[in-house]
């Protein structure tokens, strides 16, 4: 299945923040097709450093999702029409700092306004609306893209059928929020970055590449690290007594490090951590149960035991709160050792999973 | 009680590279009277950012385990005889990277030797020969400190009466490993670090405060940083749509990536956490048990039911291969909620167990 990225370009969008962005761009994939009664689309949002090429084949590369999304797969391109686009503030395609800035020419930079996750969602929206697409069968996102389907759940309550969280929350935490910071500080620590301001000449390639590393970590398990590299030597019995690379894990966290820097822009970073930071759908009023008041959407929470990023207590909570609420929601915690990670990776248990939820729901809709 | 810090110099030690450092010096402190029988002596190791300075005043500041070391105390200085000194390749008085290089007039900077845990004990071993101590009641460390201990015991088998390990590890782990290589990484990124040599300049104090930033994020839990800051805002209700400070967490980190660059030499920490890294009791060879043939220390194993930066499993795997081998070993897995810095400050059950634990050694060594 060779796919191609497409775009559209709207007039502008409002932003959470007060700000508008004119004109705003998204670049998104689609697999299948819209079926004519346009009861078999489902979005699908991405995770942090992810873009719009979930599934097939683009420029000869596999999605990012691509074991979940295809014929026959969890997410069937011969049943469903399955929508996927780079998030607002990426890199990817979609409008973000790296974008030009009509007013000045340049690229926005630090003058690009600091977006939201709901900000995200406003435009996923528009996009849908630009396919004609009146209902979504589900929404459906891993970590960053479970807050995504989590906001949609909420801000456009009739429109979803269902939303599948995986991985997520429903508010950063203070570790998850200091995690981020930590990547921030180490781009902007980067001379570098100057501000921003580095379109014209080399970016900040060393600061990026640490925030990536301090990444990896935390995408992993402790497990999976041990079972991975554990104290393996890339010089076999040699420990070298300098700073060059002595461990297998050193070794790998600076080459995924490196490589980061050639695909992903650090001002992205900036904003799409800062969005996730800034993301509690309750917006600090406390109440999560409140939230859900008009929501009707049935929920699939998936978490994985190995998962200390996203820990399962946090999809627990969401859990919780609509069961208190006698609202449709089921709940998997995934055995898997591969942590965070482990809903780009261990897919068995999930796609099982994830098929019997979309099928179950589309006998509800139709039951109607 | 206000203490002061003393230093000796030697001619020389011969490190486990196969280099050999000439001079070397070393800062300790001591507290309490070693008694006529020279029985009473215990050396306190400590952890990675840790200094001679142990307990008391010394200019107006208390020491980083005053709480457990004093009058009256866990390690009651009314009893014991209590030496504690800086490691090789620290920076608060004994011989590290930023001593002169008598070879060169200057800072050794990166000419200085990579050392190991074995290079920090025997230079310990150098220091109680010295001041005239033929054996030890204990000696006890958290973190780096536990690893010292351990290797005491298998460095000086006959010289130790008994070792207390406190959330520590026979070995350090891949994600241990990886934490360290993201600090290592933050400063030699830097352009102040300027290879090593930037002593006549600009500490790389952007790169130190990252890696610390790094550092304290592992030292708390998840749930400790939820108490303690939650997503509470600098400025309350208001979220700043920028990248100044928005979240506590996010203050207080950059608070102590700032404020340890004051304190702390960053080649000193490049040199701590590589001998933390190279640290494996086994050195490699497999079996732990074997290691432990010839030692006859009591033991007393505690770790934090929170701490995932040196987990209970790493302590556990300790305490059933001295099990396996009948060798004298207590293990209390404490719960506390503070992660892995709950040996410096969760300090109530710990120090009942210590006292208990010394008590027991003085009585099992007077009836030998």
């Amino acid at each position: 299945m060779i796919v191609e990225t497409r775009s559209v370009r709207f007039a502008g969008i409002s932003l959470e923040s007060g700000a508008r962005l004119e004109p705003v761009e998204v670049a998104y994939q689609a697999y299948g097709e819209l079926n004519a009664a346009r009861s078999n689309a489902i979005l699908i949002t991405h995770a942090f450093s992810g873009d719009a090429h979930a599934a097939g084949l683009t420029d000869g590369k596999p999605g990012w999702w691509d074991n979940m999304i295809g014929p026959g797969k969890a997410f069937d391109t011969e049943r469903y029409f399955i929508v996927c686009s780079n998030v607002l503030g990426g890199c990817q395609g979609t409008t973000g700092p790296a974008s030009i800035n009509p007013s000045t020419g340049h690229p926005y930079g630090m003058l690009f306004p600091v977006i939201t996750i709901a900000d995200m969602v406003e435009l996923q929206k528009m996009l849908l609306d630009h396919l004609g697409i009146p209902q979504l069968l589900a929404v459906c996102g891993g970590s960053m893209g479970g807050m995504q389907a989590l906001q949609w759940s909420v801000s456009y309550p009739e429109m979803g059928h269902s939303a599948i969280i995986i991985a997520s929350t429903a508010r950063h935490s203070a570790q998850q929020i200091a995690f981020n910071e930590v990547g921030r500080q180490a781009i902007m620590a980067d001379p570098d970055w100057n501000g921003g301001a580095y379109y014209d000449g080399k970016p900040p390639g060393r600061g990026l590449g640490i925030a990536r590393m301090v990444g990896h970590i935390t995408y992993m398990s402790d497990e999976s690290m041990r079972e991975k590299f554990g104290r393996r030597l890339r010089e076999k019995d040699k420990l070298g007594f300098d700073f060059s690379v002595d461990f297998e894990v050193e070794s790998y966290l600076r080459y995924r490090g490196s490589q980061f820097v050639t695909r992903f822009d650090a001002n992205s970073y900036l904003y799409i951590t800062k969005a996730e930071d800034y993301f509690d759908l309750t917006r600090g009023s406390g109440s999560l149960g409140s939230i859900f008041e008009n929501v009707r959407t049935r929920f699939l929470v998936i978490s994985f035991t190995s998962d200390w990023l996203y820990p399962s207590y946090q999809s627990q909570e969401i859990v919780r709160v609509l069961r208190r609420r006698n609202q449709d929601v089921a709940y998997c915690d995934l055995q898997s050792n591969y942590g965070h990670d482990a809903f780009l990776v261990d897919i068995a248990e999930q796609s099982e999973i994830v098929r019997g939820f979309l099928g179950s729901t589309e006998r509800e809709v139709a039951a109607r």
